[in-house]
């Protein structure tokens, strides 16, 4: 099929490039250099400006957030030939992505909510999740174009629900996250070293995929790389707690989650996603 | 070795027959009956009184909390003869197990905190992991006795250590499945159903030993055991908030899981500790 | 002036009667009984159909929500003619009353939000604090009318600064009482009388409107009146909270706030808000 | 009586002064300086040495901790004599005080945990309330002593009552002073300015001593005393929820407060305690 890749960050490019096997891929990237490179290391086709999607079936977009696939919709929607496949990657806003499925239905336009989990590993292995929100149709077309770069497509519910489903997911990394810090600190302090504690917590019941994968890098080999933004992240944790805002839940510990990412993303604009755990630390006047 | 096993609970009993296979083992239980069931089915030697205990190298105790362990050293103290060694496999209270070392170092019996994380299936296969706190010497003899029922004995650190590090791998235990449970709660009424909720979060960075064991089989197949009572993992969640309370720590997510424990068991006494999260629901008019 | 009514619940019931000191007024009500009672007792004229206000000057709005004061715009827009003022007292919504006005606006109708507060002791005796929202212009207007009703007509910034203050100060006040309602759990536990504790609270520095008035009656006295329901107080707590969301704050013990109002809404959905307490103690296994 | 007066500080001093006008009143402070100033403005007794208290027929102690009462008891146990009255003003915990209350009962005196609010001013005008924790017959020895020096003297149970009852009070202070700036935070951003929202919450239902009388000073007049450090503040607040952890009681809001103090004191560990509110700021990248 022949796929317009919109959008070449750390998941987009790798997953772009996994694409490449199965269908005729043109990308494009807000930063043209971006997509040069991409259309020079894995044989690409070149979109130079945005307009010249269209002779592509299916559209993939994977941006930061909603509010710039809503802009892609704004400068494509008037070109959109019916019949087209439009599948959002980015980990967006529910309740926008559903104002945009109806806003390209009008067009004859196939909208699904499709984010992934499984992190740069997974896009550059090809080995991703991918939560899909959308009609039982639109998911079938969704997963036969996704498959080059997923090991696994989930048709999860309606549109919307995939990325309500990969905000919650995060939430609750981020609630691990900051709940194995505080854990860690502790532990610490009692006289147990970073890495013996994290040896016996990964052998034991209190392991999760942050005491697994992300902490030991940082904690024991000091290693703090960009891998997901403070800010998106946030963004997500705020989705979620919206989501439970507006289902009038009462959800303590996410709202908790939630007063804290924002509070450390306020200490470090630019940081890694991983990096609230330094706020963990500062407020006991601590460091790892 | 000769080892008096005291205490055999859901996690003792099969711990002390795998400890069968290197050792001649006499075991003693407070409820006598099972120790006769335990005699008869897997040849080790009937404690009919705790005063029995005499003829051994090792006591290993595994009782409830370090109130139990405290009784125990009470009953015996008088009969301990130098060079005993002493494993305190209860999940316990590192503070009382540093006094209790203290006091059994007096009558120049060695004493280690050696609480084991990997639940009834980790017992049952003698795959635990052992979290021992303790003088390097002791820990050595501890980890030479204790091979038959662990696949991994780790020196975590001086004596208490053991006692400090499980009690914080089950309050993070504790605030994962809290926080899966509110996620779950969100997603579900979002109309997202909870098989394929749990299938993405798993496949995903949210999983966590809760959601990957421990929810499946009661969100998914209505399996409702008691594996570890709630009243005993509420105690573990408050040793740690103890010791960042004494360590003057500021916990956030900590102190609200120890806060929501208490409520839960509160309101369900006798619960298994994966009950909490029918309060997550309650608390929102829901049911699992 | 010429002054239209509408909603005569436990505040508008008293506030109403206020205003005929000063000004000729007609009242409505959902359910018109009330209304007769009222034109009966107090001399007002009856709108037995909304319609009728036409032959006003100034309209005050007094419903439950924001819904409700949207339900009427729509129902009289069409014959609101240009120089009305329309007052909403109504503990509403900030973003909602934006809106309104701007409807409003649209055909010459000068809106405020004017909530007030000093609960019905303050509305029988005329000594309320109302907070406006609006242009100086209309707040000027709108002072004019409600001196009858008030101690304090309080100029608070925009349109929707009115509702947004009430709802941060029922927020502040939510907070307060739950607090109290821990606190003195604590002290009663350890031996010391609510009567005390209250006196020396009530002397010192942890005293609030909520220990020096909303307790004592319910604590020392056991009269649980409904004065505002709690659905309508976590309605407030919920817009202070979504304040907070907007403005991407982290405001930790407003969202835990904000949490434990919605539980206690579950569980008890027709409550007085101070019954909020009854789940503090609840949560203890305790009763008031 | 003769009253030895032990602890000259912020409160200290201009108690010990209102005490002179029923008693000879003698003085001691650490640092003796202070004591002497006392002598020379105050008509008061010195006691350059400790030692010197032994003509008085009551001790009041009022220290920073619980800690230096302890240490004053260690240094005059072996001279006091039976039926002396020791009054520990202290804001004290309530075990280290029923502590040593037996040890002073072993040498037949009488002791009682009498901890003061009002703050400075009350201190200097002479109308503290106290709180008195001890037997009946302790508490009328101890009421007839503190008369001058307040307008309310309150039995609050038995020992130790009085420490317990001033730090959940304090506790109390600590949660509705966050709550304020939470709450003052999210209406300035609304655009209401804190003048505003502090007249129409002081006239509301959310006021409290917090925003009443600590918060206008601060943030209207930009005044920032230091009236009582944040570590005792910090202090009283972990006593509390230590009082809540062995009484086995969940109490979020309380739990969450702790925290944040404890924070606060790590960031700013010499400030004043209302200056919590600049950690409640600074999270939200905001000042006052």
């Amino acid at each position: 099929m022949r796929v317009a890749f919109l959008g070449l960050g750390a998941m987009g490019y790798p997953m772009a490039r996994n694409l490449k096997r199965d269908h005729e891929v043109s990308v494009w990237n807000r930063t043209t250099e971006v997509a040069r490179n991409h259309v020079r290391d894995h044989g690409t086709n070149l979109l130079a400006t945005l307009e010249e999607f269209r002779a592509s079936d299916v559209i993939i977009s994977m941006v930061p957030t909603s509010r710039e696939v809503d802009e892609l919709i704004d400068r494509l929607e008037e070109r959109l030939a019916p019949g087209l496949l439009w599948i959002d990657a980015t980990s967006g806003d529910p309740v926008t992505s559903r104002k945009s499925g109806q806003r390209l239905a009008g067009r004859g336009v196939d909208f699904v909510d499709a984010p992934v989990t499984g992190g740069t590993p997974g896009a550059e292995k090809g080995t991703l999740t991918v939560m899909v929100g959308g009609s039982a149709e639109n998911f079938q077309r969704a997963e036969s174009v996704l498959g080059a770069a997923a090991s696994k497509v989930v048709h999860v519910g309606a549109l919307g629900s995939g990325h309500a489903l990969k905000a919650i997911n995060n939430a609750m990394l981020g609630a691990n996250l900051w709940m194995a810090a505080e854990s860690l600190l502790i532990a610490r302090r009692f006289g147990i070293t970073l890495p013996i504690a994290l040896e016996v917590i990964n052998a034991g019941s209190g392991r999760s995929n942050a005491t697994e994968n992300l902490l030991p890098s940082r904690l024991l080999r000091d290693e703090w790389p960009l891998t997901f933004k403070l800010a998106l992240h946030d963004k997500d944790v705020r989705i979620a707690a919206s989501m439970a805002h507006e289902q009038h839940l009462s959800s303590p510990m996410l709202a908790l989650t939630s007063q804290l990412f924002t509070a450390a993303l306020h200490e470090m604009p630019h940081a890694d996603y991983v990096e609230v755990i330094k706020l963990a630390a500062r407020i006991n006047g601590e460091e790892w």
